[in-house]
């Protein structure tokens, strides 16, 4: 199957089981939103969780925190936002049409079949030059009379304040990371923390993109789990390679299949002026590789310019050797969204079945999966006795009751939205005390007593 | 102790125990605006849980989405937020100081002690008069020059788009509610829920409030835990009481002071045009009773206001009767900041203890304590031993390693930032592998074994 067909049939199920709507979807929607369902939003949730989790929980160096959207705004001017956080636009002067730059030359790359050019890096004249002397031409009107390359700042602005004087330009934030070392002294202070430690938050932030895309891989308005980790200038690059592998192995420990996931190293040329090292670990969507996670090294950059701007010492002092310096920083960045589409395709599998059925299953790890377990009276005589199973099991998992249509349509549908486990209550239950529990993987089937369920489930779907 | 006091001691510990610092701190902050450190965003997370724990996954009816802050602007209008959410705001001609009018008389009111009148949804006119009437001077000058009222919208505005003829104005929401009523058809069709059932939904909202302020209790930017419940027209005022004891019930089982809520039936007359029924959940802060939660029977009018504006029909066929109606709904919307508050108003006590001594103890229920255990060792010695406890309990809880000061130090570091348990690793459990568990509200120690510290956890943690 194309990986196009496979992306069009995962939207649709997506949609159709309650995974992802259109955002606005009765007004017509809104350029490029997404809401997220009864099952998006479990799956969602468990994504931070598993995050939260490795992340903040159970490390020994890291503390969450959870800052607002709305900031001071020079916050957005130290943090080299407000000056340099734009894109590159072009207008063709002929149609009106308006494009980003570097997508322009990306996408003549790609029609050309030119490989090898790397655009990610390039000064606004390194482009209009290529552009000018390559004659690319513009792709709606085949002109090449183009302006010359404004910046278009991605920041969303808004205003505060009711009164006239009092009323002031404020952003959403663009990244949840600028929260986090404003408050780094203050975390630092508070939590006791020697270096090296880390700072994690989960949280919405906004880029007004040019082009938004690809269903929620990429969108306006996205949610971030970052964390940013602090360390001693020396051993960054250290610290730099654990948290490469510590990113990658939590994608490993949530089935996310090896083989469609890579790490991409920045090169020299792309690396902004701070950073020490780059990588990204990259999926391959249907669409082709997609950057997942982003991991810097960022240096003492973002520190030194709040200490600049804000007039603040964030310096740390070691308490064991007396040394005073600025903490160098590691910033591995994911967002929740696209690693939600990730899990969903690399979960999803038309199986063929002995006797030639085909089923559909999403094999999402059970961490993620929305509905642990399904209730399922094999018929409507015997729901009082599955709804008792399934109100027990409702405190301890998100537990689905299902008591419509026949037992292998109602199989299908649980596989078709990941739940790991249909318990399935027949006669023979009213007598043995058990029940039948289905595996979604496997279709086994096992006969386990009721009141052994919890402990079964526990040991199952612990992560 | 004086109300003012315990709230300015609760204040400072939650700045200097990492609860909540002032947004943007380092730049001066931003108006009104808090961030939560790595103790405040472990109790939203578990405020959070719990809800969503007792409100969607043991609830039989309800479900929960995640929809986009950025929505269509028709939403708005049809909400009938871009018409008549705003504030009455009047200035000062001579001072050109600007009040609100509302609270302007409801000030004047307290000055004199006048008692009895409830100045909720009066008209701009009807404060008008009443401002002229009694001459209120201006709180600033003294001066009774004053203009019309004006309506101010308090929506955030703010543009998408990068074009200019496809930039558009769009607001952050106000409520997360509009989120609910716009995927009601989806949410309906996919999870195949029948009439009554719920959808509910946590999430960021926005509003330009002209008196921000009491700490967290009213920000601009907030979160909201709102249930939009749907019933059939006519038993909606059964499941309005039903939802409000739910929700009363539900702040008991989380520890809340029976004697600090109280229930408010908004008056006929502060009543809004649509609604059947509206009661609030007050909490006795420490600035007076505050709204905590609202529920209001909202009748068929959010869903015929997005059939009318959209041209969708939201209407719903009950596929028992065959009658086909548009739903009633209760909605029970609280802010999960001023929940917050609430929780850590309640739960601070300064303890007399024997021998003079205080303590100050966060007496927060086990569900919302941010650290649910801190491993202690009892001297530095003992710190490996300890380390082993405490790395085997943090894959289950929240667990903090405290090995600096002297033990009691340690306890009372603990009890003022709430956690229910600490373990004490002494020379003894290297010989029999018990340790001491000492309880947070009774400071009574009992000795257990390390390899059953597990379910004595689960046991008492379980929620």
């Amino acid at each position: 199957m194309s990986a196009i067909k496979s992306m069009d049939k995962l939207v649709a199920l997506c949609k159709s089981r309650g995974f992802v709507y259109q955002g606005s979807e009765i007004y017509g929607g809104l350029a490029n939103s997404w809401d997220y369902g009864p099952l998006g939003v479990e799956l969602k949730n468990n994504i931070k969780k598993a995050w939260w989790k490795k992340f903040i929980q159970e490390s020994t160096y890291n503390v969450g925190i959870d800052s607002a959207i709305l900031m001071n705004p020079m916050v957005w001017v130290a943090s080299g936002h407000v000056g340099g956080f734009s894109d590159p636009l072009i207008d063709c002067k002929d149609c009106k049409v308006r494009f980003r730059a570097d997508k322009l030359i990306e996408d003549y790359l790609k029609a050309k079949g030119i490989e090898g050019v790397v655009v990610d890096g390039w000064t606004n004249e390194k482009m209009m030059e290529y552009i000018r002397e390559n004659n690319i031409p513009c792709p709606n009107c085949g002109s090449t009379n183009f302006t010359d390359i404004r910046k278009f700042n991605l920041m969303f602005k808004t205003y505060q304040g009711v009164t006239e004087d009092s009323k002031s330009e404020i952003y959403l934030r663009p990244e949840t990371a600028q929260g986090i070392f404003v408050n780094f002294k203050n975390v630092q202070r508070t939590s006791r923390k020697k270096i090296p430690f880390g700072i994690g938050q989960i949280g919405k932030s906004f880029r007004n993109e040019i082009t938004p895309g690809n269903f929620i891989f990429r969108t306006r308005e996205f949610e971030q789990m970052e964390l940013e980790f602090f360390c001693k200038p020396g051993e960054d690059l250290i610290w730099f390679d654990y948290w490469k592998k510590f990113c990658y192995d939590w994608l490993l420990s949530l089935g996310l299949k090896k083989e469609n996931i890579r790490f991409r190293d920045h090169s020299k040329e792309e690396l902004s002026h701070y950073s020490n090292a780059t990588t990204d670990i990259e999926y391959l969507f249907p669409f082709g590789w997609g950057e997942l996670w982003g991991i810097a090294d960022r240096t003492d950059f973002d520190l030194k310019q709040h200490m600049k701007y804000s007039g603040e010492d964030l310096s740390y002092m070691d308490p064991v050797t007396n040394e005073k310096y600025v903490p160098y920083c590691i910033e591995p960045s994911v967002g929740v969204d696209r690693l939600a589409m990730a899990f969903l395709v690399d979960a999803y599998e038309e199986e063929q079945l002995e006797g030639g059925d085909t089923r559909v299953v999403l094999r999402l790890h059970y961490a993620l999966a929305p509905i642990k377990v399904a209730v399922l009276p094999l018929v409507k005589k015997l729901s009082e006795e599955a709804f008792k199973v399934y109100d027990e099991l409702k405190k301890w998992y998100m537990v689905d009751f299902d008591e419509t249509g026949s037992i292998g349509k109602r199989y299908r549908r649980q596989d078709e939205i990941g739940t790991p486990f249909c318990v399935t209550i027949d006669f023979e239950s009213l007598n043995d005390h058990c029940v039948t529990v289905r595996d979604r993987d496997s279709m086994q089937q096992v006969r386990i007593p009721i009141d052994q369920l919890k402990r079964y489930f526990d040991e199952k779907l612990s992560f």
